[in-house]
């Protein structure tokens, strides 16, 4: 149940985000909804840093993909949108709208899956079930 | 017909593409790939700056993945193996194989699939259809 | 005279700007003083952008440094603060105090000497003296 | 005495190095000496992830500068040439040359001022004499 949690990131795109044709180079993207999905985690009560010094657990990405719409230009207003859309056992999948911030049309579509891992051997990471209180919260969270 | 061309293009992972667990950095990824992207149409006899320069063509993206099967850790030898595994009318799709430069294990598959774009206005850039020459070219190095 | 114009730019130390030692790596800090100079040059009304597609006009990097006083930790809010500190004939140079946002202690002094260029061709930049309307500007607003 | 030690570190210029300029965005120089550093420590037999683990000691930034005399553009081959001008109690000062791959010439001269640190607190690193047995290797590779 719950209500659905969405997070919103606003930022300006600088000139160290584009490429030679004056348009973002697109590995930012990914920068920008990596951070987002941390300031979701965050808002949610679930810093991932105090998960990894405090209970030895990350969200690891398994895959990540960008479906490009309309380039990003020189000091553009942008924000993101994070929704949860999806919780498994192991997994769950953040789905990131990149807008334009003045009429809001998309530009980005941004989609994160990320696993459980236990980070106590930083040598060897290894996926676990989502503990239940962390579940709990994320299921609370969750738009599916 | 023609043989296949696969891409090559070597690294060492670098202390500035590390996060806080000590593994690389996920966007890191795209821009490796995108190197490598460039250093395979330049393969072809495709170089993106003449294209652009001479022809004012691009091949933007459409959408980008990563699936990630094993972290990259400092200063390890790396190599990514990129073939061409679609061309259409517009678009073309490139797969990437990040793999561990000493015993091959396959690391991060990647994917690009980039659209053939006229550049002449560099406010509003237009899909096209791929030219036949390169489009010749293009097939003739195909996997697909 | 004038009153003398300080740029101040807000952001908060991210996940992907940390490196394997869990503090900021260092390249980032030039990423966010280049982004501060274009913020300051817009608030100035001396858009870098429109410079360059007006005027065949940029301010191009001579030199740059950072010294390194207090490493930035993941989520730490900081403020860039910006004073223009020399304005000669071709040049002029930029100071930028990176400070913590708590308690405003001084993490990172950086300091840019930019140059005028005329960038009409583009494949070759060549110096030029700052057109007297800009430099007035400038001077308006310097703290020297 | 011993021979003087130079790092030589070879690199192409990516795609996604460049700004909107069709140069080098600068922020990625200091990502590349920074590489150069680490790979001409670990040409010394002191390598940095090794000191890190095994004797938690690194040597962290006090201060950095790069001079721009030559922008990079796309594909050019560059090398960056590393040398230790500098040894004193607790830091040691690095000089890179970024030079033209072709025909040599000087595109940027950085420099790296390091100090040895104590990393076994995390959280409050320590600077410390830079220890006799590291000493001795810096001294027989300087340049100074």
């Amino acid at each position: 149940m719950g209500a659905v949690v969405h997070g919103r990131v606003e930022r300006i795109v600088q000139w160290g985000d584009l490429d030679a044709l004056g348009i973002v180079f697109y590995p930012r993207y990914y920068e920008w909804i990596d951070a987002a999905a941390h300031a979701f985690f965050d808002q949610l009560g679930l810093n991932l840093s105090t998960l990894w010094h405090n209970r030895h657990i990350q969200f690891g990405l398994v895959h990540s993909g960008c479906r490009y719409r309309q380039p990003g230009r020189y000091q553009q207003q942008i924000r993101i949108i994070t929704r949860l859309t999806e919780v498994a056992d192991k997994t769950l999948t953040l789905g990131h709208h990149i807008e334009d911030g003045s009429d809001g049309h998309l530009m980005v579509e941004g989609r994160e899956e990320r696993i459980c891992i236990d980070v106590s051997d930083a040598q060897q990471f290894r996926a676990i079930s989502i503990p239940p209180d962390i579940r709990k919260t994320l299921y609370a969270a969750s738009a599916g």
